[in-house]
């Protein structure tokens, strides 16, 4: 419970875990010959994305037009926005496209006849599939939509199509290694196979979510792997079984405000507006986050205490009764988030383990 | 679903209601002779501060030592931080009590410790009371250990004891009026006892839940309100009762994106980044948000769709067979939040129905 020159609710970045999660998913997408395009989403980092960088990453994946712009500023030259093209804004998405090798999705005729309507410069297009994540995307096996779209996709001058991007967001509700594999298997297969049917073979075929990422060894049709949140992992991917909590690469650091005795409850300042509201359910009660031990050096070991209860700005934390005789008024305690992607996006940067601020959009 | 020259994701403020919002509450509190002290966490917006300072308003709350800063800047003098306060931040504390009249919650020995020792200059104290909400505060029946705090914060020379402050957040898990009332009623008379026992009649009592302050007709003991959430009201205080939604005077704006004819569902650019992830149940599913009409001049009444599934950038609105006809990808939908503030928050600012930006902090 070390202070660390911390007085307010401060987003820490373990560098050293951060950059084993990125070295492991670069290793990995190497031993099995898949290109590797990591989503931006969770880190939004200009800082960490060098770290990508540097394992030889040089394109990626992002899921909105204000990020691929903070990132084409940077540098980056191939960036797909993993999200069905907005129409509205073809003045950004043309701007865009002038200066980096941008790709989009387009999982509908509307969509196809404005890019071919507007476009002033050539765009990459993936066809989005919902192998049973129920978000977006087409079902593969509506075959004759998927021709019909793929059609008429080729017959625009400004459109190089691609393949299919899928995102298998159904994994997030799974428990182990075992079952995560199998919900993976299962939505490829329905791909491979409209793939095959349709005569598609050769396409690109885009794949990101991270519990399947992590724990999968098949990726038989896949060319390319854009996952994101392993960068950080949190509690929800260690709950999933994609990581240890010893993986988690940042947490929270937050000044203890208030005791609670008979309930063994501490107050923290750190709130709905610093976690986001992203829960799961343990003993079934909402947690918000889970203490951590924090180092002067990084994120240490969990403890036993959960963020149970989060209003604005306050977090509401029970621990168990040694440790409640531990912390004090005026301590910062860790916590690891449960959703590391919103938690950064509330916190809009971070800090890393040597005081340095590191960016977010 | 007009198009306002919208493109993206974007807080609509409807300044009509905002302001009639105001101007009820203003009213309300002068009929009842109490000082109105609202909220500034759920706007945090000078230019909202300005509507509020138009009826009146000299004194504020905030909710963080940044908002208090933030507001400060702007000229404001009289300034709550409704907090326990952090006493990791005395340089701060004390560059603000050196600008403003500031008021600070301390609820326990080791933060008054603190002041005691590390104050540069005077500032006003509430103890924060817990009637039953179990946040933060102490309980009103545990009459001696406030009767001690009170003794200990009288004996330091740079505070000024003025009173208490208490949050009925457990009027936000009543449904109606009646509801409300009793569990204010019932919060009330415990502190009024406490007060009376213990000998403070004439301390300020500052009371701020936006149901209590919309429902309750009974103030009895109450010297301060200090509502905030009533400025724009949402989905969540509607189901409670304490407004209808035509009051509700914050509305996103959306671009759609795809359409999905078997579930009748529509996807937008709209997710947990832009909405926060509060939600309510409604049907047995959670519910993010409420379809609502949009028109040239502010918002219009509620429809039959709602946001059932957010991820970070997409959201998912369930509506109607008729609805699903008219909405088109590349429109513009409108819809109501479930938590005005955090959605707020999330977006960092708003535009009014003039196309005019406003701030957020």
């Amino acid at each position: 419970m070390k202070r660390m020159n911390i007085t307010h609710p401060t987003l820490l970045l373990d560098k050293r875990r951060c950059q084993n999660n990125i070295a492991a998913m670069a290793k990995k997408a190497a031993d099995h010959g898949l290109q590797f395009k990591p989503h931006f989403k969770t880190h939004q980092s200009k800082k960490v994305g060098e770290w990508l960088a540097a394992e030889g990453v040089t394109g990626i994946t992002v899921s909105s037009i204000a990020m691929a712009q903070y990132f084409a500023d940077e540098g980056w030259k191939d960036i797909t926005i993993a999200f069905p093209v907005n129409i509205l804004a073809m003045d950004e998405i043309n701007t865009l496209a002038g200066k980096v090798e941008l790709t989009v999705l387009v999982n509908n005729l509307q969509a196809a006849e404005v890019l071919r309507d507007k476009l002033d410069h050539e765009v990459n297009v993936l066809i989005e599939l919902d192998a049973g994540s129920k978000r977006t995307g087409i079902d593969p096996g509506r075959r004759e939509d998927i021709n019909e779209l793929i059609n008429i996709l080729q017959g625009i001058l400004k459109l190089k199509w691609k393949g299919f991007y899928s995102h298998f967001g159904h994994t997030y509700k799974c428990r182990g290694t075992a079952e995560v594999r199998k919900v993976f298997k299962d939505s490829l297969e329905k791909i491979n196979i409209m793939i095959e049917k349709g005569g598609f073979k050769g396409a690109d075929l885009h794949i990101g979510d991270t519990p399947g990422c992590s724990l999968v060894e098949k990726f038989s049709g896949i060319t390319t792997i854009t996952p994101g949140n392993f960068v950080f992992y949190d509690v929800m991917q260690q709950r999933i079984g994609s990581c240890t909590s010893e993986q988690v690469g940042v947490a929270m650091a937050c000044p203890v405000v208030e005791k609670k005795e008979k309930r063994c409850e501490i107050t923290i300042h750190g709130g709905a507006v610093h976690f986001s509201k992203d829960s799961i359910i343990v003993n079934d009660e909402p947690c918000f986050g889970v203490l951590v031990n924090l180092s002067e050096t990084g994120i240490g070991s969990i403890e036993n205490g959960r963020l149970v209860g989060l209003s604005q700005e306050h977090g509401t934390m029970k621990v168990s009764k040694e440790l409640f005789g531990r912390i004090n008024v005026g301590d910062i305690i860790g916590v690891l988030p449960i959703h590391s992607c919103l938690t950064a996006e509330c916190m809009k940067g971070y800090q890393d383990f040597e005081g340095n601020a590191i960016d977010h959009l």
